[in-house]
């Protein structure tokens, strides 16, 4: 009988063999965390609390509690660690129930058309009862590299630099709503970046989001786009409280990136907006597949935006802007042509979800952990090559999860009251009262 | 006009707000690397030799080159760091074109019947061409806390101790074929796992994967489940060189965990395998849309295998089993009743998609790393609370990306070729020439 001796349970010689690797790694937590002491300490009521409810549940299950309480002990302690720094937990939203509208709007060569046309429908978005209106990506422009530096605007300059935010700082104010303005192609010195602009209900740019992931792929006889030749990529998660809940923003291929909807998770999004020009041969095969996998992985709704169709345009927009529910599900989608879709979003759904599928408090932060680093290239070289220091003087200075920051509006009262407002850390605000006069609109 | 007046650049009074932070938080790559000595020399070819790639096809573009080479550049440097230790290239599969075979099997209370009856399902895909077959979860019981410790078999043991893996073991040896042996309740000591062992075609136990993430759910009026209440989670994740290629296993609720299945890619997995028996709530709801999102987002084949449909069990299973590609796309599927899927794995594929969708080479590490921590549960509390030097002397030895090796088969030869066999730390290697008296088979 061979079989009851075969079996080798890892010895003191295979154990020296795995760990005489010459590619040895050691990790615990405690190197990793001891670059957080302020944000453990920060977040610790939160993580007790969950703690507590996790103890709570698994104490006084009868027979099987022993096993129940290690259980939920462990995964407890192990899910804070899955997220570095710690994730939030889910913030309560300003409303429970609203109307978004998603405007998947026709675009042409004509600019001043083209902010007419977006005016018209956003108009007509609000006075159905939306109260946040997504338009696509690039809606002022045709989608390409020639046409990228022709229709960027500056939006930092606003007014006349930059007519189409200048419209949607109008219509947020006028029409009483927030508005995540699609992307446009956005001058800023000598570089052009694929920019989405957040407006409050005050007319302020709430959040302003430069495209992190360009869109360079190659699928030959397909379709090939290189971004990178005429644009720059962004170099921050945004994420912003409006008055419609905390949105976390990705335009178009940063949909493709998991771990940009897991940022925005961890930091208690509700809502991701994803304005995007998927194209025929990634529309059918992915569009709709990633945003439901966003959504059902981080438990939150997604809302997507495309142009409409124009089968003579060069890059061809494949449409289908949809809202999906944080279990995955479709909520509210159309086909390729122009249209204004109207859903109600209902964040108590949020909870429900997350009790129902406790995945925030199963992950296994001893296994795995993201990240949030700070942004690199904004670092200084002294920083980018510096010590790891967790101290806060000097040029090791450091921001919360990467550019997001513990901030009320500082441009406008200069002071903190520390209320978490999740604003880029560029983002900044500014009231157009002198706004290009419309053309089109009602 | 006040629009222009209205833009605030962040200044160093808002920046010192946003600095100020009592949360703040310092992390670049060097304190996070450092731990990582060794690996980033044993890695440093192939990150070069993809330097190399993205800057040759970045340098040489004509009027758009310097941003190009410039992005390119910085896209090479920022996505070695999106994975701590870093992305492995994709292995070599030692095959292109094989035959998969997911046997969507009945099972009963008999356990005797279900493993005649999973002989015969095996024996039967072989016989069709399977390469690999992957059985279902928890085939040799009904899926119930009540059953699982029943049912239980110690694994390790092996031999009458473990009819079940006895009869895969003997299978894959006498069929030349591997086997994922879906999974079985484990009895080691007083804990009872939920278990996946995986054999090589010379019946050796290749890799043994205990469930680390536990169903846990709480859908009221449709889905209630503890597995906690008897089941153990295991410790590591587990990824296996097979004859026809690296596999990183999961066990159904796995697959909800995204960061698994990043693991696994990043180890360069070309095959998830998940057993899962979703059930009559979250099956329709996420069955499909689970597998197809890991596929997607990490650019490999996934296959899952649930058991077939019996309406008067306590858990309905889904049924459903499926081949996705790395696109994202539905291979082949099945409905609820017992089937045997048999379908092709091309492996050019995964070059092909990944080289038209170069997403590795596009993810952003200087916003976000995902780490691999060792799993701190298998560390001597000494350890688990340890300073986090990188010595690898005494209790601070350290493994390679948790609990991989690199280790040809440690246990056959005691010998090591640093081979990269991605075995799973626990994972050992038995032989059993006497199995268990089939009562089915053909």
């Amino acid at each position: 009988m061979k079989a009851a001796l075969a079996y080798h349970r890892p010895s003191i010689i295979s154990r020296s063999i795995f760990f005489s690797s010459s590619s040895s790694v050691s990790l615990s937590r405690s190197p990793i965390l001891k670059y957080y002491p302020k944000l453990n300490t920060n977040n610790n009521n939160n993580l007790t609390h969950q703690n507590q409810i996790l103890h709570g549940s698994g104490s006084g299950s009868g027979s099987g509690s022993r096993s129940i309480r290690i259980m939920a002990s462990s995964s407890a302690s192990v899910a804070e660690q899955a997220r570095a720094p710690p994730a939030l937990p889910l913030p309560t939203p300003p409303v429970d129930k609203f109307m978004i509208a998603l405007c998947q709007i026709t675009v042409t060569p004509d600019k001043e058309r083209n902010i007419a046309h977006a005016r018209s429908k956003i108009q007509e978005a609000a006075a159905k009862g939306a109260k946040l209106v997504l338009l696509p990506e690039i809606w002022n422009s045709p989608y390409s590299n020639d046409c990228f530096p022709v229709y960027a605007e500056d939006i930092d300059a606003g007014g006349d630099a930059s007519p189409s935010t200048a419209m949607l700082s109008q219509l947020s104010r006028n029409l009483n709503i927030t508005i995540v303005g699609g992307s446009i192609p956005e001058r800023s010195g000598d570089r052009i970046f694929n920019t989405c602009c957040v407006f409050g209900t005050d007319g302020n740019l709430k959040a302003k989001h430069r495209k992190i992931h360009l869109f360079d792929i190659d699928i030959p006889g397909k379709i090939t786009f290189m971004e990178s030749k005429t644009l720059t990529a962004g170099e921050t998660p945004t994420i912003v409280d409006t008055e419609v809940g905390r949105i976390g923003i990705g335009i178009c291929y940063d949909l493709r990136f998991q771990e940009l909807a897991m940022i925005y998770a961890a930091r208690g999004a509700h809502l991701l907006c994803y304005p995007g020009a998927f194209n025929m041969t990634t529309g059918p095969l992915h569009w709709e597949l990633l945003q439901r996998a966003r959504a059902v992985d981080n438990q939150l709704y997604v809302a997507t935006c495309s142009p409409a169709r124009e089968a003579g345009a060069g890059y061809v927009a494949w449409g289908h802007s949809t809202l999906v529910g944080p279990f995955g599900e479709v909520l509210a989608t159309t086909e390729h042509e122009e249209a204004i879709i109207l859903a109600e979003i209902d964040y108590s759904l949020l909870e429900l979800r997350r009790t129902s599928l406790p995945l925030l408090k199963q992950r296994r932060g001893d296994l795995y952990q993201l990240i949030f680093s700070r942004s690199m290239a904004s670092l200084s070289s002294e920083e980018a090559s510096g010590s790891g220091s967790s101290s806060s003087s000097g040029q090791e200075q450091s921001e919360q999860c990467g550019n997001y920051s513990l901030s009320t509006d500082v441009s406008e009262s200069e002071s903190c009251s520390c209320s978490f407002s999740c604003r880029r850390f560029e983002t900044s605000s500014f009231k157009l009262d002198n706004v290009i006069s419309s053309s089109g609109g009602r």
